[in-house]
Order: structure tokens, then C-alpha cells, then sequence
């Protein structure tokens, strides 16, 4: 006798952890430089260097008792003023550190944003191709996961299929930008638009419906691409962020909740997302990056790396014939399966230790996602085998 | 709208936390050295000295990218290998890598065995006095909290009480040895009746009822006292553990759930607590601490500093006249409050900036809990406000 829900979502792993662990199998059996892994979101950008040098100068000068302490639950009041700062001083917005939740990643901020929202009978939309733990983490908080699919070719918001899908149930609709997995970026038209609707429909339904802007790739963009702060847009805007990408620190799970003061029950919401978080085993966030991000939180990444492989791929792939997005931000492109069926596009690549995503998972059939966070190197070394699958 | 239960959780703070920030904001105005704060289980005993030269090397010698990357859910294979052999070493049962499952602390460890044992209608029982979470984080992982007394004045386990208690709706019995918050040890006897009965009634009610053995303070006991590994007592036992306590690490949330090859469905549970994480956000526990635990995992905390002023608290409690329990492991006194209501006696106290934890939270009315990780120093310094308020 044990949970069902839970052994079904821990005994069914998600498909890209299941291909990740696949990969590492793979690669001991037949050599690392054999295998394309495009499956996980794993930076591949190693962390600043004004990372590691605060850890050690953190772990030198604040006494063992500080730095490897309890914080309180959403975090020291002093990381929580430095950060508080920095997205002030960035966003022209006034975030006090009172706002601000801090989370072992960016999974357990969603999960504590969906948890606080979740009412009887709630709804919360997601815009595919989405995260494919939308879906599990909307219902395990409990709430039903309502999908509205992005507007081809650009993956801009659909305003009209958004129109259709809002109700007197919906909570919160679930924005993604830069999105995973398509590498689109919301722009602050398609933005607005959403805004105006969701602000006539909260007053048509007597309550406020939130954007949660989950923003791990907020930092990740080229050709001088513009993230509009949602906030700003829309004062019903609970942002989930995570340092995991922009200072390549995904093992390390640190990032925020922020609920501003001018969020409808502002207060309440807060109080709702660290009631989540505790009902969690949420205690505090791991103290020592704490601190090294608090000092870090305003180095940029360098997404130079990340921008090669982006054309690099992109070119490659369009020019053996694949249908691709060209994406403005965060580390992936999303590619058409020749064919039409990723699953089995996939599995034939597989064969050929090629790894990617079928964009299934993602609430969009006939994609395939490749994070390419990889060495140049292997994108190189793996764009003949794609040419060999199209052809 | 928002979620009300999440909500009330998040808004009534745990007391003790309550008292914890009241304490940090009263230091501030009084001065710290007029406090006397025993109110949070935060180690007062430094980290010990590997833990920081294991953080310096692991962020000299590995690459940033393997250092601060994901690692894969249940842990990095490596660390758990490590842990795996030092548990098997130590306690003479084979532990398998596979049988352990890292989490962000011991809290998130609980909320995902909890969960992942929580059925229809099922209920769990803890033993007062009891850690308070314990009940908010039963009922949020869907299950009945049950609470059964300890037997006074040892605070062993009651076996009558827990046979009238346990019936076929039990899925699990929550042992916390050493105690938090009475200090108590639970003998090998006791654990064994308690697995005569377990065995009994798993037979009886045609499923096993699972020891979920929260082990924090394992290595915190005073007096050579022994404390058992309830797995080598008692098959169907899921360990929780943390590093917070025996490394000093409480803020950088590093534990784990370990479920033994012989655990009856043991594959199923380990996958049901994957997949309680998984529900609430777990991706990987922080990789940099991962490595330093595996590193450390070897090293027994040096508890004299503990020992010394568990001595003097309790020597001077009663001689002052108050009724203790003489604790034998973990580093809480529980002390009898005088007058009998322990709330009104934790006011008086706070006026004098004494902050110390009633027992109502701990299932237990009556008592009130010093947790003595605090300077020796502090002691001293209160051990007259003590005498005053029980004249």
C-alpha cells in the first residue's frame, strides 16, 4: 500500500530525465564523444567566475555558524535587500525585500506559486509548447491544466485561442518567456494584449487572474532582444525565477518567488506561497549560495557560447532541410520531426545515439526540442547524423 | 482568491520560528547579549573543519559545469556510492546507492515518505512529545495525524497506548530517536516490542505498517548511550536523515530518504517518494553540499560543547527547582513548566526576553522546550532569570 499518484509520477520519469540518464549510460558504453546528448537544460557555460570567488571568500570571512545556518523561510534579510535592489535598479519597479520568497530552484517556486493560487475548481492555462512539468506540478497543486497553443510561425501569445480558453475558473495563465521550448520571446505587444484581456475578465469574474511569469531564461537572449519585466505590463504578475541559467547554477536550486506590493491580496498571496513552500518541507534555501548569489545577482551571462551554437545548429539544420524556430532566447530550438511523428523520429535517432526531445510532452505533437547547451564540438560532430535522418 | 489552507499555514507561522524572528528583532533593540533565545534547534557547534577545506577543494578541482550542473534526481551516483558505503559500514546492513533518494534537508524528506505512503483514509502516528511539523506535514502529504503520549518519566514508547492506536488504518509510526523535543533515546527493547506489534498487525491487517525513523540527531548523544538502526530492528523502517544537526549544516538543506532492498514493496516506495519530490518541486538536493557530504559523511560530530551545556542547564534547572528530563541525545531540554500552563509561562519568560518553546506545539501540554545549541556563555547569563521566575 502506497500512494498510486505519486509512484505513477515517480516510477514514470520525465522524458527528458529519462533520455538524460540514458545518455550517461550510453556514454560509458560507447564513448562520450559517440553520444549527442540535446536532451537537458544543463548550462553548459561554467558559472562566473565571481561565483566561485564569493563561495570561498563567504566560506573565509562569515563564521561556519552564519553561512551554513538556518536563514529565516524566505530567506536572510540581507540577500533578500541585495536582490531586492538589483531588480529595482533594473526594472524601474519598486520590489522591496518583503516581495521576495526565496526557493530551492525554480521547480519548487512554481510549485509553491500554483499551490498558493489553487481553489476549488481553479484552472491554470499554460501556452504550448510549454515546460512539461507545467502539467504535473498545475495538478499536483490542484488545480486543472488547461492548454492553449502559441500562434505559428513566430510562437507569439494567440490572443483569440487565450479569449476562448479563459473562464471564471482560471487562476493564473502560466508565461514562459524566454520560452522552453521554442525560444521564442513574448514581446511586449503580445504581452499587453494579455493583459488587457485578463484585466477584463477579472473584473467580469469578480477576481483577479495572475500571470505567473516563470523567468529561469529571463537573462539568456540574442541579437539584443529585450525581455519585457511582466510586472511592469500587469500588476497581477507573480514572477518565479531561478539563478540556475543565468549563473549556471542548476545543481545548486536557488531562486525566488516575488509577489510586489501592488498584486491584488499581495500580502495573503505571499503568506499563501510560503504556506505552500512549508507544506512542502520548504525551510529555507540552501544558505551558502544564498549569499554568493545576493553578491552576484548583477553579472550578466555571457551568452557568446550560447549564441554560436545557436547558429550553428540553426544553420545546419535548416540547411539539411529541417523546419526550425529561430530562437531569441534561453538555449533550445525547436525543430518540425520529418515525418510528422517525433516519438518515432526520435527513437530513430536514438539508434544513432542522437538524443533529443519529441515535443510531445511539450502539448504539441511533431517537434522535437534540442537544448543546445552543448560544446560546439558536438553540435558539430553530430550535424552529419542529422543529415543522414532527413535524408 | 487564494488558497486558504496554504494560507492558514503560511500565515500562522510555526511558534517556534515565531519566537525565533521575535528573539532576532528584540536582539536588535535590547542588545544580544539580553536575550536568552532556546528557541530554534540551530547548531551551535561550528561546521566541523573538513566541511569548509571540502567546499575550497571540490571548488578548486572540479569543473564548474559537474560542480554547480543538475545532478540526476535521487543524487549524484558517486556521492550516493559514498553515503551508501559508510551506511553499510557503520550499521551492518547492506544499503544499496539505489536505496537512497537526496533531498533539501530533512524536512522535504519527511513530506516525500509521508506522501508517498499516503493513501485513502490512511493515518500516521507519531509519539509525543513530537516535532510540530510533523502534524501540518501528515495532513498536507493527505493522511490522519494520530498522536500517542510517551510513557512518563522516561519518555520511552508506550506500547499499550500505541496498540490501542494502531489499527488497519496506520500506514506509518514516525520514531524520532534521539528525541526532539525531549532528549530521549529510544532503547533497542522498546524499538523491538514495537516491532513485535508492528509485525503482528501488518500480518492482521494484510499490509505492512511502516517505521518512518527521522534521524537528525543520530549522532548527537551524550553518556556513550547507543542508538539503534531501527532498519536492523524493524525491515519495513524508511530512514529520513540530515546532515543539519552532525555536520552543522541546518541552512544548506542536504538529507536523504533511504529505503532498504528488504522494505516490502521497496522499489514502488522508493519510486512513490520520486514522485512525491517530484510533486513538490524536487529536481536534485544542492550538488556543491552533495559533494562535501560525501566527502564528511565519515566525520562524528564533537559534541562536548553540547554535552557541557546540556550539564549545566539541566544542573542548573533543578537545582533551581524546576522538574527535567535528563536528555540523552539531541541538544533539547524538556523542562515541566511551573504552574502548569506552559503558554502563560512562556509569556512571563519572553517579558524578560527568555525565549523558550511551550509544549502545546508538541503535542504534549505542559512543558516547554530549551533547545541548549546556544553559547555556554548565554547559559550562565540566564540561569538567574530562570531561578527568578520560578520563585
Amino acid at each position: 500500500m502506497y500512494n498510486q499518484k505519486a509512484y505513477a509520477l515517480g516510477s514514470v520519469r520525465s522524458y527528458i530525465r529519462e533520455v538524460f540518464e540514458y545518455g550517461r549510460q550510453q556514454a560509458k558504453l560507447v564513448g562520450e564523444e559517440n553520444v549527442y546528448d540535446y536532451s537537458l537544460g544543463n548550462p553548459s557555460i561554467p558559472a562566473p567566475e565571481q561565483v566561485n570567488e564569493s563561495l570561498h571568500r563567504i566560506l573565509n570571512t562569515v563564521s561556519s555558524i552564519k553561512v551554513h545556518g538556518y536563514t529565516s523561510g524566505p530567506g536572510d534579510d540581507g540577500i533578500r535587500e541585495a536582490v531586492a535592489a538589483n531588480l529595482t535598479e533594473r526594472f524601474g519597479k519598486e520590489i522591496k525585500p518583503a516581495n521576495l520568497f526565496f526557493t530551492c530552484g525554480a521547480a519548487p517556486a512554481l510549485m509553491s506559486a500554483l499551490t498558493a493560487l489553487a481553489c476549488p475548481g481553479s484552472e491554470v492555462i499554460a501556452i504550448a509548447p510549454y515546460f512539461p512539468e507545467y502539467k504535473p506540478f498545475t495538478e499536483s497543486a490542484g488545480s486543472k491544466f488547461v492548454s492553449v497553443m502559441a500562434r505559428e510561425p513566430d510562437f507569439q501569445l494567440d490572443l483569440d485561442a487565450l479569449a476562448a480558453a479563459v473562464n471564471e475558473h482560471t487562476q493564473a495563465v502560466i508565461i514562459n518567456s524566454p520560452n522552453n521550448p521554442s525560444g521564442a520571446v513574448f514581446s511586449a505587444e503580445t504581452l499587453a494584449a494579455l493583459a488587457a484581456l485578463l484585466t477584463e475578465r477579472s473584473e467580469k469574474y469578480g477576481h483577479p487572474i495572475y500571470i505567473i511569469a516563470d523567468e529561469p531564461y529571463r537573462e539568456l537572449v540574442y541579437d539584443g532582444v529585450e525581455v519585457p519585466f511582466i510586472p511592469n505590463i500587469y500588476k497581477d504578475t507573480i514572477v518565479c525565477y531561478s539563478w540556475s541559467k543565468s549563473l549556471s547554477l542548476p545543481g545548486e536550486r536557488i531562486g525566488y518567488v516575488l509577489v510586489a506590493d501592488d498584486v491584488t491580496d499581495s500580502k495573503a498571496v505571499f503568506a499563501a506561497v510560503a504556506g505552500a513552500a512549508r507544506s512542502m518541507g520548504h525551510v529555507c534555501a540552501p544558505s551558502l549560495i544564498q549569499r554568493a548569489v545576493a553578491e552576484c545577482c548583477a553579472i550578466m551571462p555571457d551568452v557568446e557560447a550560447y549564441d554560436v551554437n545557436r547558429n550553428l545548429l540553426y544553420n545546419g539544420l535548416t540547411a539539411a532541410g529541417y523546419e526550425c524556430v529561430r530562437p531569441q532566447g534561453a538555449f533550445y530550438l525547436f525543430v518540425k520531426a520529418p515525418g510528422g511523428d517525433a516519438l518515432a523520429f526520435a527513437e530513430k535517432a536514438k539508434l544513432k545515439n542522437l538524443l533529443i526531445v519529441p515535443s510531445d510532452g511539450f502539448g504539441m505533437p511533431g517537434w522535437f526540442r534540442l537544448s543546445y547547451c552543448v560544446s560546439k564540438e558536438m553540435i558539430e560532430r553530430s550535424l552529419p547524423v542529422f543529415a543522414e535522418l532527413v535524408g
